[in-house]
């Protein structure tokens, strides 16, 4: 256990070197949660002190202030995803900080901005880091931590699904299941934002009333249960609304299924999760008829194929926009400390209650 | 039986009522495939003798010279197609004719030369019959009856899968199972003629080095049976060619899902059929980490969509001219004369020998 505690990443052991080279006296002390193999988070994760020196001439050392569990860190984490890092690596893709220092070169942000990390695999979960400019995007101070820490996975998967798939006109609809994870509520708010009509599908519960009425609040115009839309006579409960021009989907199987029988012809399936499991059955007449298509959605690979391209500079305008108009709102989440990770991560695996809560490290407590 | 006999279609009583009203006397008793409930082909096809009048002013009188029995002709008989006619009517959808007669406003057609039906559902398992201008396609009299009488549905299905879905440069691979059907040897033919690498699937069967012999010739790279391609080695064997980009399904079930393993990153796979009923499973992972994607089909209505369009007019010119260059052949088939069908459109259902046959209607013997 001591060997591996003391075990550094490369990227640490790389930072130590600088600080020698530069002969500074200044480095910060860090916590950080790392593994050495993959594993079961609550396992294999660690929490090492490492030391954190100077920024170089195009980096910027931060102070993390928070940084979420996100389904995909644990898989990471588990070796089930399909981004391996050399190991020893520091868990967590995303999180907001908080600007200490500015190396001599960088240009774009200063003491004191409150900024997020916009690259994946860096490494969120630690106190603190040097990072290259183009990996962080500075956010307004006012927003709050929680969803500045969870701007750059969930809402722009949102986003980016209404927008690139199908062109939605005013009063288009569309579908989706899994509709109270946290990529589902964000579908739901950015529906009513853009005017567009949208129904979820959630698993049946004791207290599906009481999610209808929370998922109808944040934008949804139908909710229905997966047994509901099983339902031959699903048809008639939609009858008001337009057939479904998109579908997403984050849990396949019979569910997507059922889903994709009520597109419009033409109409898009994007599969961005599997909660179930099992592959999206695609029937034929379905595929030459009614000319549906599947597609699948990676945010991963979008925010990297998009790198300083206009398209993600307008997006993330439009939602910082849209937080501050109060038109899209954080997800439900409970802050953590950083310490109380082995209990958090198993946690995080066994997500329960209303809607999907999500896990947040508060690095300031 | 007798009244069926004498029940005519929609347009035929048309054009009786138009020979009526004009007091022409130059009518033609012509023959027809005509069936007034769905049902086996064999079943319910019936023979009927109808007279078809001078053309209108927009229309052509053509003698019908061969029409082609497709899948999709027995499925529409069937009742198993998306497309359902007013009863009585006319089979078959595809067919060369010779003009024999033009109405006073046709600008484009001339008395002698040979025309092939453009739009589906106009029934062309007949003798003669009227068409408007539209409706029909001039084609150079030297091409052989076969090769014009399936001109319309099987070479664009092919050379618009091809074309339409995946950009595909020099040396690039494509992968495609039902490789011995007709649509399956154009495939691997206008790849050759075009510089692209093509795999074929085909089910084992006794003569398969045969028939691998026979594809290879045509223009396939590389030849395997549904069990060599289920087979975890299967990329040693395909090792000196590149991933393909883009697959072409008409099988469905177990066997598309093992193509699609095969597919690049950002591959797709286009369904066109679905010989095995069963559906295409789609692997989760595949479509969010390797941005697979699942389209499908259906040459009925990209001809309905591209009426008049240069597009279209541009691919029956290349076709024609691979046709010329004797770069694409003929599928096999055999001749049979309209009297036959009831024998024909049995044996039609149940395809045996080495590569898929095409039963054609020879409307002169």
């Amino acid at each position: 256990m001591l060997t591996q505690l003391h075990r550094l990443t490369p990227l640490i052991l790389r930072r130590t070197a600088d600080l020698a080279q530069h002969h500074s006296s200044s480095t910060i002390c860090a916590q950080s949660l790392q593994y050495c193999e993959y594993g079961e988070p609550g396992d294999v994760l660690q929490l090492v002190e490492v030391s954190v020196g100077e920024p170089k001439a195009n980096e910027v050392l931060v102070q993390m202030l928070a940084a979420p569990i996100n389904p995909s860190d644990i898989n990471t984490i588990q070796g089930k995803y399909p981004i391996k890092l050399p190991l020893p690596a520091i868990a967590g893709n995303e999180g907001v900080a908080k600007v200490l220092k500015v190396g001599d070169n960088v240009k774009n942000f200063k003491q004191g901005q409150r900024v997020v990390i916009v690259e994946n695999a860096l490494g969120t979960w630690r106190t603190h880091g040097n990072f290259a400019e183009h990996q962080l995007m500075c956010v307004p101070n006012k927003i709050d931590l929680a969803t500045a820490a969870t701007l750059v996975v969930n809402p722009p998967t949102a986003y980016r699904m209404l927008k690139d798939f199908v062109p939605l006109a005013q009063s288009d609809c569309i579908i989706q299941n899994g509709a109270n994870s946290a990529v589902g509520q964000l579908v739901h708010q950015l529906c009513k934002a853009w005017g567009l009509k949208s129904i979820g599908v959630v698993r049946d519960r004791a207290n599906f009333d009481e999610l209808k009425t929370y998922l109808r609040l944040l934008g949804a115009t139908e909710v229905l249960t997966e047994e509901e839309l099983a339902h031959k006579d699903v048809d008639k409960k939609l009858c008001k609304l337009a057939s479904p021009r998109l579908a997403l989907n984050c849990v396949g199987g019979k569910n997507a299924s059922n889903i994709a029988k009520l597109l419009a012809p033409k109409g898009v399936m994007v599969t961005y999760g599997g909660m179930s499991r099992k592959p999206v059955m695609v029937s034929t007449p379905a595929l030459i008829f009614k000319n549906i298509s599947f597609c699948g959605f990676w945010i991963t690979r979008w925010m990297k194929e998009h790198k300083a391209k206009p398209e993600r500079e307008k997006m993330f305008a439009d939602l910082l926009e849209l937080l501050d108009q109060g038109k899209l709102k954080s997800v439900k989440h409970e802050l953590v400390p950083l310490k109380d990770y082995k209990v958090t991560v198993t946690a995080a695996l066994d997500i329960k209650g209303l809607v999907g809560k999500k896990y947040i490290f508060d690095m300031q407590c």
